[in-house]
């Protein structure tokens, strides 16, 4: 069986999925995209000579299992809503939405349609942090107690994005708040966070931050650290360490090429690799493997509507404990 | 433009080629497939959904602008004349034949027909070998003085093909023999090589060795020492070192991925990627970025026919001096 | 010169400064030896071969240049001012006290005496530490912006120890709390801190954690995050990153030896080195030479007595912030 | 008890083990020094405060258990003869000499005196090497098949010294030498060697080169490859890597310090640890520690006589066949 996408927003991550999709993993095939961009669309059914859908109604109206939602944040919840209505099995990109009460729309829609949803947290299929979550899950380093992680992009997107980002705990954290909830395999309890703007000011003059540092308290006793910057001047810099009883589990990233350079100045290895295309290759790719692998065999997908939910409120309390000064419960967001 | 292949040979690397050029080589498509196994064409045919020609003649009358040898090693001459005669461009997958007359009629019919001609040596676009090769070539190390190459397959390939194979200087350190003169910029002079069979009494039983050590004098003076293995447990095993006036650079492997796991038993990483499929990756594809850019502007390919003459010579000679026991001259080999 | 020492304790650190003083530290030598334990004092005077004082005034009564004060900690403040008006430079192992008001009294004291204090912090000395705190002092990394530090013992220390040791922060985080100071360049404003008992329960019942994650606001706009543990499987983890606007600079640890046994299981290195006596060996032969250098020119020590003070009141407010679930500001500290 | 040590010559070598014996190893102690330069002698006696011998003479008379042979290589037989006359135990730096002829006199006279003797071949004791030997001692990489050994030094010594060092393969690879058998646990049967001047002209002036790459078979199949140089930019370089069935066991340097800086120009680590006496200190520790317990126990010292004898042997192979530019078989040298 191969499994038919329709890829609905041909921006970057819409075309890259796309591509992927069509012609990297198995059992998977692009049967039509749509953007509300014509051009956009045009661009990527023409590269992979599929059908170019003029209206969302026209794309959920092609014969096809499947969608992959990768269109502007505030469209996931509409989007998701029809194509749940429409029977296909769904793949949403993070986050679901900025409003947890969207989201709760989203995912009413979908489990009254009894579609399978996915969204798509790729960095649990990082081969590297998956080593650090399956040493976790294993028992490998005994019981977790202390997580950090570290994320760090190398830098700031334009300030029109940044606008409409949700800020960096909703845009750029939930990431990492989606990896404390994988790795330790514990539900977040409350939320210590600090934000500074140091990378550039019109950051701040939007209303956002550029650098934090949040502290999470989880239900199983483990606490975790992340710090995260909107600016590395070496690269990508994402690394995940697992600290617990009986030892350490962290991943490491992922330099241009492997390779030293050795004179008197000392050794030199190449920055890190740019960005996420580069770096998350393949939790992109396994990603897919897994949900075309659910939906063919009406399995569980592996992060499903409520992991994309947690996220959000964490991210919601992390703001809340920035601006109030204090660690925040995620109780005390309804 | 985008220019059109023929791949011929659909085994394990010519399937590779295939895939890579029809989906992830920009500016190259696949126009048609031939194997004399039909069912190997037919199965990347179906795939790609290109024409499957029944034979060489039919696979050259197809309307391409190149061909990708990736035939057996003992047809590789009889193709290349045919391809030239029929005016492609040719990319041909290492050795070129293993008997320099062969070679030398080849590229005869090659000068003939004016066609361009790149010999398939990919390892001199990983880019980890090829950070070392840069170096030596802008300065970075001073003059070099020594080259030091490992190289180590997993596991032995059948002893079916170990007995075509023209024996382990030619089939399997005729790489390393290239990235000697890649890294140093330097023909080589003479070769001294010692073999031995540890690996399976059935690989001495064929007439080969399975492990190899090789000394290489280069006419700027440098020396070059080389060790091979038909096996290594902990994975693929690829590296260059080389020694200059001024420092020293080198290429390290790639792990299966970047995660370390610590207990009281110490840091474990995991093993190293498996074979050349995985490491060697992003090398297949920037090589056919690069000859597809010189067919498409008419430039020198990066690989020349006498590229892929000269490291049989030195793996003739390899094998002469390990049989006779003496430090072996190129120019003895005629 | 020679700067002639009286080391007054001689438990395990005491004998340590005891015999690098004595044998490994150019311009130095011991004169004399005390500890209330009257054989601790006698064995350690017996393998270097110097005086044994019966009584802290026969100590003070020895001519010498210089004491290395590494009684209890209850005991610092006593002695530090005995030595001061006996003239002496003063070397005082950290924490000065547990008591702020203890603190200024010694320090007073000091003052009034006119003579050099420098409080032991010996990880400012650490190679490694320092090499990242020169990274930012020399504007390597730009402008700071983030500090992680890592910090955990292999094991921890007997229960009797815990009861009197001042508690987690000011007995084990105010190394860190130091390090914040140090690598920064900037003072502390305020402190976050979660504590957890997850080593040993006997821990909690003796009032203290065994497990906490700190966070620290600098002045200069800085976040510092510390994670600290009681129990590390796989060594004496000690890691220092600053993160800033043009890179990062981090200190890594040191193996048992640095050898890599490569399997199919993968890379295996050992274990990190267990503890500080093995670790900091070089940060406490450097920092005696740059107290001796001090003495013997007259110049300032590098660590003074606020040096010695401000972590302890960094701790307190971490205590308090553990104890009360909020933030502290360290001006909250009287 | 405490073995008593008469060290005989205080040059640099010397004086380092001097220190070591008298104030850094256990068990040990200093009651003398000798060396033919007095003011060296005396320097060294002033020290410690231990006798300064004016003659050798005098040095032998000396009440002690034994000595450290630290003088000249030209005179190493002839104290050698007389401390064994003299009941010492006896350490000898390596080599015992440069002929071997003269070996077989000190050994002899070793021999029929009923001494312990034991030449000082320290890298066996190095942690990192060790654990590579241990490594194929207990078979963790399985049979060895390949042993590769980088050995070069940062910078060339006086041509002074080259003049009479008996030539790099002597001087220099006779440590690699001891290496391969160590490590291999089999003796060497022949050699071929190659050699370049690429550091200094002068040094070819004086007869030697200084750049040279050497194979080695053993009895038991093992090749290994040595690549030795007077010169490395980036610090001390001493890597062993043994390759077997079953995996593969590597010795690493250590940098100057453990820290990183990561800009956009890339990772630095700094250089390697300059010379011998920084990277072997734990090396020259724990040979003393291992003579020490032979002496007193009355046990075999590590590395004997013929440990001594064997590699001079190899090392006059490697000169000869670099010389007639072939390989030569240790039975050739008589």
């Amino acid at each position: 069986m191969t499994v038919r996408f329709v890829v609905l927003g041909c921006g970057r991550i819409g075309s890259m999925h796309a591509e992927y999709l069509h012609r990297r993993v198995a059992g998977a095939e692009v049967v039509g995209v749509f953007d509300v961009h014509a051009v956009a669309a045009e661009t990527v059914g023409a590269e992979l000579g599929v059908a170019v859908a003029p209206t969302l109604e026209d794309a959920l109206a092609i014969d096809a299992d499947a969608v992959a939602i990768c269109t502007s944040t505030d469209t996931h919840v509409d989007v998701m809503v029809a194509a749940a209505e429409a029977g296909r099995a769904i793949f949403c990109e993070k986050p679901i939405s900025l409003d947890a009460a969207e989201v709760d729309r989203g995912l009413a829609a979908v489990e009254a349609a009894g579609v399978p949803l996915h969204i798509g947290f790729n960095r649990r299929f990082d081969p590297s942090h998956k080593a650090v979550a399956d040493a976790v899950a294993h028992g490998a380093i005994g019981a977790i107690e202390v997580l950090n992680i570290t994320s760090r992009d190398p830098a700031p997107p334009p300030i029109a994005y940044i606008e409409v980002s949700g800020g960096i705990f909703n845009d750029m954290a939930i990431h990492d708040f989606d990896m404390a909830r994988y790795v330790t395999g514990s539900e977040v309890e409350s939320v210590y966070a600090l934000g500074r703007v140091r990378v550039d000011p019109a950051i701040g003059e939007a209303g956002d931050v550029d650098t934090a540092v949040i502290v999470l308290t989880h239900e199983n006793g483990c606490l975790t650290t992340i710090d995260i910057s909107r600016r590395a001047a070496y690269g990508y810099d994402q690394r995940v360490e697992a600290f617990g009883s009986e030892g350490m589990a962290a991943s490491t990233n992922h330099h241009d090429f492997n390779a030293v350079l050795a004179t008197d100045q000392g050794y030199r290895q190449p920055p890190l690799q740019n960005f996420f295309l580069e770096r998350y290759t393949a939790s992109y790719l396994d990603q897919w493997a897994a949900f075309v692998d659910a939906v063919e065999h009406g399995t569980p997908t592996p992060i499903s509507g409520l992991d994309g939910r947690a996220p959000l409120v964490i991210g919601m309390a992390a703001k809340r404990s920035m601006d109030e000064g204090r660690p925040v419960h995620v109780s005390e967001i309804t």
